[in-house]
């Protein structure tokens, strides 16, 4: 019988094809390795081959573009850091042989990135890698990478690098298999966004040799190794259907004519192609963050102008609903820091919070935002992140009104936020409800720790109960209530919210074709059938496949 | 006017006094002092300071008892850390004074503290306390502490260490302010067992001078300076009211009768005393980390056997629920450590999480158990901590029911078990809501960030909904459903709990008198009143106005 192995399921696809594994092996200088005697010499093989990294990853980045680009430049920066280098400089003087210097200068700068909370702990891999790439073209052996191929196959791999995944063909990936990440870690965001078909979490994922024929289904989570031909012939067919059902266009609606707008959940400018691409009807999620991250001020007046204009002037007549700042502890910013130490950032002083401490820095944010709109014809909303009571909205809607922007809604994360929205609703224009952390604090389950992987569903029906509350509290207020985290890109999770009465759905713009095509072969009775199947269910495997049995339409994708 | 600042409030009283503020003030040893020239003198000098302060520690502990002794040895050896006195002494060798050396190699050991984590960082207080203690010692100047007294005061403080307010003698003190803190904190709970009225995360407290006049209301949080005479007549009046009120005995029931069995949570049984002096009925949450803490393996099994036992023999035909192990990143085990590195430890492998990856500690624990119980004429009852769905509480059932013990229900302390306690109620036999936890996750606020005070309010309406869900549950399935957080120990908010629904309200002993006092005024309608009342409001302060409108009774304790 094939084996078979199970993780969690992201993207909404399968493939197959023969195993390729990550070539991660870069072997250990010796311990205490020193080098010839010209320390100047070796001293400069060793900052050269840090630079040459850092040239390799911003240039994978330049190709690879979008939110890849910004995390291999932040991992470029890491590379030429001038306190690495000085240390680095040190040992060699010292004695130590380059690779050596390297491999333990980078160990310091790794503890210290460790220690430093979430936002920071996730970079450590980032970081290894930098080290693993410059150790390798020291010693003269390959970069860790993935091998060249001309043909299909499956990448298997402990777990990903953003270096590794930014510039792989999708031509030639079938699928991703890692035995580490959760559904909403990075590797997860990016594969999604390449729109591969992936399995996280996937214990044993290292006992799968090379040249393995594995089938890879993003949606069941599921990993078959060597399997039955006719099963591999039924993926192809479904494969098929989904891309000629993924040429979809036009305005999101289900196929009884109910609208339900697509959006595109977007980090900035450079996201803008792709969500035009895949037919974004505005944008749903415009994350401001990268224009505060990494500086010690604040950007200027005119800096944010532009940048909001670029995103504004994409879409003239849509709406770009644009969330203000979303800084705390796990996304550390120079000239915004919390009050006082956190044990757990993700619980701490962030997102309004940290904006109700300092609202001079939102007064600029909206002021800039004002003005960037004026001139367009876009439709300018802006969200406030992190909200967790009634008079939090009342600050954020009128903070929005002393800037002179008309609309201004809240995010929903905080399960109190939603089981309270109908007192919400009262300052709050409009809801956008993200699943993301609404399921992080709901199940009271960190994103970060794979362990935790089945605490981590928007399927959790619990989870389903929030957005449900949320949804019913906003239709009684007439308010729009849309959801934007990652639940939106599952196209038979994106028709339960819609059942359960999300108004619009936003998510990253790969998905919005088979989101579209869902929606498209779904009804909405069907959709409200299949939210109530969903919520009568015990777990998350058990709402998802209640709700795929009312939802013939979407299920024939092979979703 | 009388000059008023506002805080959190805790505990259930007002007091008024003159102001005494704690002493904190232990000079700084200059930077880089060296001393005489006798390092091996001057090292034992250090020593003994710190041995000093490790034994004044611990004998504050053995005359407090309770779980103040356990905070206090641990703080004792702290100061008596073999790595500690390595680097004391290491630093002596290479010149430095005493003082100097105590004082920077303590530094050394907080920094490690801070990083690791809530527990730890928790503790960086503790040891901040330990060093001004043994560089006082050192030093020849006063200790630090509240000053000797003969006469009633209110101390005012930044913030309280254990050893602090370990020995304040409720006869002299009236009320406790302090700048810091959470009403969860440290300083919270430990006032809250001296049943001491205490307003805490109070600003500008730090301007208040020693010998003003204070009233303070551990109720509304307010501190009012140099109060009207009539308003400290009325406080008068109603202490007395309060004070006679309290001395009711006798099982817990509404004044028409509708029991609520009235419970002591403890932490070990060292608190049995004051469990049996306040009337308990029986044990609600024995939490048994005690037990495991600071050590390398897991307790032997006739080690457990006799400490539950000294429990269950306390309680001769009454009901002793004992919550399993609550181990994880915030409460570091020696030998049982979460699979992976944890950016936020609240939202990590902890509770039953931690116990379902180390299943045989669970089964050793409740195997202990059930051979305490047998022959003694308790009913033991077992719960799982952060259980999250019904696959928890069915796994958890199914290993208490191989150890033997009949009963076992499960903690509701995460948003999604509240919502979908139906589906947990089919496994679990009886639920405890833990409100502290519960209110940290539903409102995604660190139970230690006192910027965050406003969120950590069990009185938040949000958190009512998710109680009330609970019960409402339970009661459909013929379940139990008890209160265990801090929630149960505020009187009026007591009487919420039991118009919501909950069956039975476990709290810190010295609360049981005022709870059993405003049940008694109150019939169940007014409670039913109330809880409706309270759900109807926006915020947590409106739900305790609205709900004390419904509970003249209890209201006319002056609570």
């Amino acid at each position: 019988m094939a084996e078979t192995l199970t993780g969690v399921g992201v993207g909404s696809g399968v493939g197959h094809g023969p195993v390729l594994r990550l070539n991660r092996a870069v072997p250990e200088p010796p311990e205490g390795e020193l080098h010839n005697g010209d320390a100047e010499a070796e001293s400069q093989r060793a900052l050269s081959a840090l630079e040459e990294t850092a040239h390799d990853l911003a240039s994978r980045g330049e190709r690879a573009g979008g939110h890849a680009q910004e995390v291999l430049n932040a991992q470029a920066l890491m590379a030429r850091d001038p306190t690495l280098a000085g240390d680095v400089r040190r040992r060699v003087a010292e004695g130590a042989s380059a690779a050596r210097a390297v491999s333990d200068a980078v160990a310091v700068y790794r503890e210290m990135l460790a220690a430093a909370g979430e936002y920071m702990a996730a970079r450590v891999a980032d970081l290894d890698d930098v080290r693993d790439r410059a150790v390798a073209g020291l010693l003269g052996v390959p970069v860790p990478g993935i091998p060249a191929s001309t043909t299909p196959f499956v990448l298997v791999a402990n777990d990903l690098a953003p270096a590794d995944t930014a510039l792989l063909d999708p031509s030639m990936v079938r699928g991703i298999v890692t035995r580490e990440g959760g559904p909403t870690s990075h590797t997860a965001i990016l594969a999604r966004a390449l729109g591969l078909p992936a399995v996280v979490a996937c214990p044993r994922a290292e006992t799968i040799p090379d040249g393995a024929e594995l089938l890879v289904d993003g949606v069941t989570g599921v990993v078959v190794r060597d399997p039955d031909p006719a099963v591999v012939a039924e993926t192809g067919a479904r494969a098929a259907a989904r891309a000629s059902a993924s040429e979809a266009t036009g305005p999101g609606r289900t196929s009884d004519g109910h609208a339900v707008p697509l959006l595109a959940n977007i980090g900035g400018p450079n996201d803008l192609p792709v969500a035009l691409r895949n037919g974004a009807e505005g944008i749903g999620l415009y994350r401001t963050e990268f224009l505060f991250l990494d500086r010690s001020d604040a950007p200027g007046h005119e800096e944010q102008v532009a940048a909001y204009r670029a995103v504004l002037d994409a879409f003239p007549g849509g709406k770009v609903t644009v969330r203000t700042l979303d800084a705390g502890a796990d996304k550390p910013l120079g000239f915004l820091a919390p009050p006082g130490a956190e044990s757990n950032p993700a619980l701490g002083v962030r997102g309004l919070r940290m904006l109700r401490h300092s609202p001079e820095t939102l007064a600029a944010q909206l002021t800039a935002l004002a003005a960037a709109a004026r001139g367009t014809d876009a439709e300018l909303a802006v969200m406030a992140p992190m909200v967790t009571d009634a008079a939090d909205a009342e600050w954020f809607a009128s903070a929005a009104a002393d800037a002179g922007i008309a609309h201004a809604g809240v995010m929903i994360e905080v399960p109190v936020a939603a089981l309270r929205a109908r007192h919400l609703a009262e300052a709050a224009e409009f809801f956008s409800i993200g699943t993301n952390d609404l399921t992080q604090y709901a199940c009271a389950a960190d994103r970060e720790i794979s362990a935790l992987g089945t605490f981590q569903d928007p399927w959790q029906p619990g989870v389903l109960d929030l957005v449900a509350a949320t949804a019913r509290a906003a239709a009684a207020a007439g308010r729009p209530c849309g959801v934007c985290g990652e639940a939106a890109s599952d196209p038979i999770l994106s028709c339960v919210l819609v059942g359960l009465g999300a108004t619009s759905l936003s998510m990253g713009a790969t998905a919005l074709p088979l989101v579209r095509a869902a929606l498209a072969r779904s009804t909405l009775a069907q959709c409200r059938e299949a939210a109530a199947a969903a919520l009568d269910a015990r777990d998350g495997p058990g709402a998802k496949s209640a709700a795929r049995e009312h939802l013939p339409g979407a299920a024939s994708l092979g979703l």
